[in-house]
């Protein structure tokens, strides 16, 4: 299987470097006969443009073109190749980069790698790619509505800023209305005034997105290497600068005792539920009913506009100066690619749980 | 593909309930000529099996049996399938267990999903599977061994008590001859006051793992899916009890600017290194050449002596007492599994480099 | 994914060599709750068996152990791991072979891939592996008999004596009743007497099966590379000895005229039919719920008893005479290794067609 | 994995319907730093566009873009997207077959799959997708030819007029001179006489494809349900109009002795070979240095200008009478869809070789 591929029955596989003519995908495994909604797909790819002042300036309009797949706008239930031109790629910002290893860019290991290098832009490394993989999820969406299971994400930490509570069982896009994702009023400004001060330095900071996911049926997750948390994990450290991955308490589990983390099962009306969702919505790898809830953590970018010391491609010592239009943090755009892996893996599970109901 | 198969070229597929006949599983893809070296799949085995005071005392006595894909001890290029029987299962702790479900156990979901429950100890999704894991790991890091490529696991954390310092470029083993598997004397000891301190609670707790990977070549790890951290993440996530993982900074990475985050690139003699190594080893998803560091949150495991409220497979609340004989923790114990199961992705990785090697 | 797997749902996965320890597999993503049919297991592995002096005195009694997957007999959703021991292995047969490469037998390209081969019996390149998928095939097939698909394959042709005319639409087990599985009296007798007398020439010879399959839902099989007769022909091309397989007209389709190939349909009540069913069960590689119909072409076996010419595995010129039991014609026992293979096919797509089903 | 995917390491993800936007297709897994040679993709795209008076008029350009995966012509080792546009679509052809299942095509199958289906021309069905296989294949056959790999396909049979002898190990396009790519002058000759004939008869008629390949590398395929000649047999019945698959003496194997079937090993210098080669290039799955010969089956093509009895698409008996620009026979444009599929299967299995090579 081709390793920019997801998915056993819905499967994404996706191409193209950020600064060549385009890039795109081949959603498939997608049921036929769902009426695609356009809208939505515009409208997440807008949610990961840029659009405040802390975000890069290139203007990235995503016009995406459906290629195959749909008929009348309706799914045929063959592949659904899209794709998404680079309308504004300025190589000449990168032209200074060809000989130069960016400091924790992947120039060095793609170079390595494979002997050569698109020295335009990052190339396949670039976080454009991740484009693809909210269109797709926006597909995944489509489906995971229709059987009334809602993700929603939100900005719960930038920098050592962090949200006091979590928003309990949230409804899909609540977080936009905060300039910065981060669904609480002062936290909101807070973030807004330290990213302020990170711009000025001309730093950039990371930070940690929750993602909540709501209304899961019992069942899906499949033992014992394609368990739900452990497929998440997979999804999420694909996400360029994604550097950590938890569920429930996470690594805050290390420091609760059984009795305080172990969830009660109660008496509910005709259903089993938890007392408390320590563990995240899964047991033994399996959705429980709960909440699904889990965080990512992002790195700081590695662009930033400061000098900085590095190495020229034959390993001479040098310094660079990044140019061009960077993110000071990615992190408020990130949320709906978290929300699009998550899609991807749950569309996923869906079917297979599909397949085996007797 | 299985959801019980793990890899791409070099694979695992293992089978088996906690109380059943055996457990296994089978090796596919693992290189020809190879003599196996039984002392190291032993010695691992042992390292995962319960030796301290805080451990179950159930005694397993992991004696195995490789049934093909050998020839006097030589690997054939042919599947090799291993059995591991459980020698020791005492069913009859587990007899009051059937109609009830454990807070955080996998009875719930498992009986949910399949309609149908094995309620001898916890059927397939026991801890017991691991050993099958390491098994195979055992296998895996011969061949990396061969390669020169090290891998070094110790506990860095348990409850709130932790490892202050992280040991530099540690060598495979190096923690075993602590006790609490910390390597520093006196956290160890502290550890194991803590330890006893939870034991009289008849109450459990979790920890972290870190693991130590040294020696890598530079380009193992594939995009965009394939990254090496995203496989990474998938396998330790598949640990019964992990409830996260991250890379290099990982968590932290969200409190660090860019200018504190970036690793320089520096000039040493025949080789471009970094200076520091926030990463954790990989850049873009594929290794740089610099230790690969990661960690793994393990909750506190769900069993634990004290009475606690649940429902019946009725759902009604009811209360339960877990009988039998559990760890109080199970991280010291988990090293092996999280090597075993580093060492399977690293040379799944290995073999398809050497594909593209022209 | 091992290349010792078939199925991307339905999976089986096989191990171990023809005179090692044991022969097994695992079969996984079988659906929970079904009760195994043992008798049903026995008569398949019986049916495989040899019976007739045609074929080898080598009395294999193919005793299984499911050693996991199951709770009184019960599926549990688990991988369901079987082990068939070797008990009756004669490896004092085969130590003049070590040296010397058998005409038409893999020794040769096992050892040159591997640079090692189990010189005991044919290693893993041994018919004896098809035991397991017989195992594998009658799981699979009590899933297939639930939904009323029936599978029942016959020998169309022994050396070039040839069955007149298709049975319609037979029924499982059909042509056991004949010595040569050839559903007709007179051609059974034929077939025996050439038989006799290849037997008596020391020799061995091949022949053709037929396999229809009835009752198969409209839909089965997905564009584009897995078409149903594309995994149907990679199944069957899996088999010892075949080496062509054809699907309805099959070969003699290139003698056709589109007038006379062409399909017409028909109105019957409440279903379109087709009049003829020239394209076997099939259009663009998924049933159209008309009749299964392929065919499955064997070599003959390739251990003769005449002295013939070969080479050392120095690559000198010498001669070798290969003595032990062997059949004379394998045509009839591989009815239902064809039917297993078919089985695992169907099953893995039926359960796929249920996950789309919306 | 997406069922519109085929290869392991080397793999291709197809997309596109007859009369949409375009096809095309990704190709991941491709080495790194191979300089694509266009004019060869160019040359094999030309040699599937019809050419003689048999073959559709329609005028297929296939002028296909490259959108990702290179760089200055040079691989990059990500996946390179391709675009085909469907220039010449005449929908309005295909406008009164909206409601109405033509006989032998997969409208039907389609129809009752996915509950949709695309009426534009034959939707995912069409013949027209082997343009993306012709192409992937064109950039497989540079990395064989780069192994001295060299693959030669010819039309050994239309209708009953048969090639009498094979052409002893032919090189790379040696049947195009002639044209109906039967590579001896007066079968040829004979076969157009034929293919006038049909043509008048407003009928289509089927034939055969013979493939030869030289220089394979000893130990390709992989045991035990990744044989050779299994992945060759899956990956040429998913062309279009295949009905059959055979090896070496195929068919034919039945009515063959053991001792006329055994190819005898020879000692040459340095090498052993076979007197003789019955199996075709293979023992037990994987190659043994000797020429690769296998055939194809083709029945004839579906779209035929003759009125047909059919039904519509609510059952009801109808006739149809097929319009627009369709072939007579398909074969001789076929052989290099052949020889692209037997590319892939071949690049796919000689990176898994060298993943192994110690």
């Amino acid at each position: 299987m081709s390793s920019n591929s997801i998915g056993k029955l819905f499967t994404l596989t996706t191409f193209g470097e950020s600064h060549g003519y385009s890039i795109g995908g081949i959603i498939d495994g997608c049921p036929a006969n769902i009426k695609i909604d356009f809208a939505l797909i515009k409208k997440e790819l807008k949610r990961r443009s840029p659009k405040s002042e802390f975000e890069t300036k290139r203007n990235e309009i995503d016009d995406f073109e459906i290629v195959s797949g749909l008929y009348n706008g309706v799914t045929l239930g063959s592949p659904i190749a899209f794709i998404i031109k680079n309308t504004n790629k300025r190589s000449v910002d990168y032209d200074n980069l060809e000989n130069i290893y960016r400091p924790s860019h992947s120039d060095f290991t793609y170079s390595k790698k494979y002997g050569i290098r698109d020295p335009r832009g990052g190339g396949r490394a670039s976080a454009r790619e991740t484009t693809s993989w909210v269109f797709a999820g926006a597909v995944a969406k489509q489906i995971l509505n229709a059987h009334n299971i809602e993700i929603a994400a939100f900005v719960s930490q930038i920098g050592d800023i962090k949200l006091e509570k979590n928003p309990p069982s949230p409804s899909p896009f609540f977080a936009d209305s905060f300039i910065t994702r981060c669904p609480d009023k002062e936290t909101d400004l807070k973030i807004q005034k330290h990213l302020n001060f990170i711009l000025e330095q001309k730093d950039s900071c990371g930070g940690i997105i929750t993602c909540n996911i709501k209304n899961l049926p019992i069942g899906l997750g499949e033992p014992i290497f394609d368990k739900l948390p452990a497929r998440l994990a997979h999804a999420m450290m694909t996400i360029n600068a994604v550097k950590g991955f938890e569920i429930g308490e996470g690594f805050n589990s290390a420091i609760l005792k059984g009795s305080e983390y172990n969830d009660e099962f109660i008496e509910t009306k005709n259903q089993i539920r938890t007392k408390t969702n320590h563990a995240g919505g899964t047991l033994g790898g399996i959705s429980n009913g709960e909440d699904l809830v889990f965080r990512v953590a992002f790195k700081p970018i590695a662009s930033i506009l400061q000098k900085q010391n590095t190495v020229d491609t034959d390993g001479k010592a040098t310094e660079i100066e990044i140019k061009g239009r960077h993110d000071v943090c990615v992190v408020p755009r990130a949320i709906p690619i978290v929300e699009a892996m998550a899609a991807l893996v749950l569309v996923d599970f869906l079917l297979i749980a599909k397949a085996y109901k007797l």
